[in-house]
């Protein structure tokens, strides 16, 4: 948004987090792209509403009740706001329009589907769990032995998505965990397909860096899944759809197995620290997906 | 409370008010009573918890959220807990047994039925609206064609509610809404029967006093269903079950009309402004359940 124009970027989230809690329908990705885009997030808590109030938990501690997912006060309203309005037929889409819209977002933001996918984990000799079971309730630290996304089967697009992506300049998959963020996007009917057909103009980030991921479970859970957790890794895993692999600096005595691949590999810092470093990654991006783009080495 | 042992005393309490809002199960009548006997409410805005925040509201007001049921912080997390309770399989029954545990109620508090019973009224020359569209939304400033109780006619006492009714040395019906708080009790099957059986020992309080509701539409309400909104009206209501009507000493001069109902009459100040004053009601309402209880005079 400090590259183009907001109103241009379409941004199309996962929507496999999402659980119910309290009765409430939980968006959690969808929220905290808003949230952010809106100015409105914690960055020092990284989740979640800045000058957040937990009323509402701590009352519900009192009671007893489940408080291992926190919901602060104001971000509750979210919940009730969606819930609500699903309850009356509206659809998860037109939900987060009038949500983005309410806190002045001109970024469409637009979820994967307004089919319920979610995403599910069985636990290494243990339960299938929830995703938030396994990120919040057991923070990641467990081993996982499959991942699946029930409801994908049936699942299709949201309106709007195929196009976003059938129509847009350049495509851009960002530094997420490739299991748990992307995959459930790939898994919905009809993605992946008309993302392979922009292969050439699909640029993505790696999220693992010299064989780690800057935060969460990315590179554990690729190691546990069979997949090599290094940019590499993420090559073999983005190749049938990704055009353009963009690894760190760290990692540039990769680039030539990523290109063996057959990604196009451009290094650069990829490590956002402040907003410029986002401006200055994205401008990296949108050149690197454009034909007449930045070369390998990532000079523009 | 104050004049037996709060263990002593069940006390069953109308769900027509219930309501869904926001996909959260709300029972604002039980939660009134809980947070009564728990000294949590607010006796100055009448009801809610003292002290309660609003950000929630805040929040969703900005989201153009609905926000005419004002639900405070605290307040939400007993919802929360409710949904999320009864999401799993508790019963209502269940549910309200462990607010009142974690808030240090000691009375036995039992919703008239686990099954759900909707109190719906339909506005003269409008539409049927639920209790809270009529009470709250409305703020019960339009006139009411007809009143009834959805699932009434399949709702089954909740357990316990009949053997409390039969078991009572003395049953209560405070000085409520003949038509929509004590109604829907009169609605669920078998309950009307079993305080019939018990009309030597039940005493009600009329809540109308000089032809005027203290607070709320009952009179209105009355008047407008075709009941002469004065004690001998609410006499008439319940002579089928109840055996001693108190009145307040405005009264007085309607004491024989009463009595001409087949109902004893006992006149007493039946103003709550104090506990004092609750006390001393809740006094005289046992002595004169009792056979040998208080006189017509109202002397102990």
């Amino acid at each position: 948004v400090r590259v183009v124009a907001p109103g241009d970027v379409t941004a199309v989230v996962n929507t496999g987090d999402d659980t119910e809690l309290h009765g409430l329908h939980i968006s959690p990705d969808l929220d905290t792209v808003t949230y952010t885009l809106a100015g409105l997030n914690d960055d020092e808590r990284g989740w979640g509403l800045a000058g957040e109030t937990w009323s509402v938990m701590d009352s519900l501690d009192r009671l007893g009740g489940e408080t291992w997912f926190r919901l602060g006060d104001r971000d509750l309203a979210t919940h009730l706001y969606r819930t609500q309005r699903l309850a009356v037929g509206a659809t998860l889409s037109e939900v987060t329009s009038e949500i983005t819209a309410a806190l002045g977002v001109s970024v469409r933001l637009v979820p994967m589907s307004d089919d319920p996918v979610r995403t599910r984990l069985t636990l290494l000799d243990g339960p299938e769990v929830s995703f938030q079971e396994y990120f919040v309730g057991r923070r990641h630290a467990v081993s996982v032995e499959s991942v699946r996304f029930a409801g994908a089967d049936t699942a299709t697009p949201a309106p709007g998505v195929l196009p976003a992506i059938a129509d847009a300049e350049v495509v851009v998959v960002c530094p997420s965990n490739p299991i748990v963020s992307i995959g459930p996007l790939l898994a919905v009917r009809g993605l992946a397909d008309v993302l392979a057909t922009r292969r050439r103009d699909v640029v993505a980030v790696s999220p693992i860096i010299a064989g780690a991921a800057l935060k969460g479970p990315a590179d554990r859970l690729m190691a546990e899944l069979g997949h090599e957790p290094t940019v590499v890794g993420v090559a073999r895993l983005y190749a049938h759809f990704v055009g353009t692999l963009v690894v760190d600096e760290a990692d540039s005595a990769a680039a030539d197995a990523v290109e063996a691949m057959g990604v196009r590999c451009v290094v650069a810092p990829t490590v956002m620290h402040t907003p410029d470093d986002a401006a200055a990654l994205a401008a990296l991006l949108l050149d690197s997906g454009r034909p007449s783009g930045a070369t390998r080495s990532g000079q523009r």
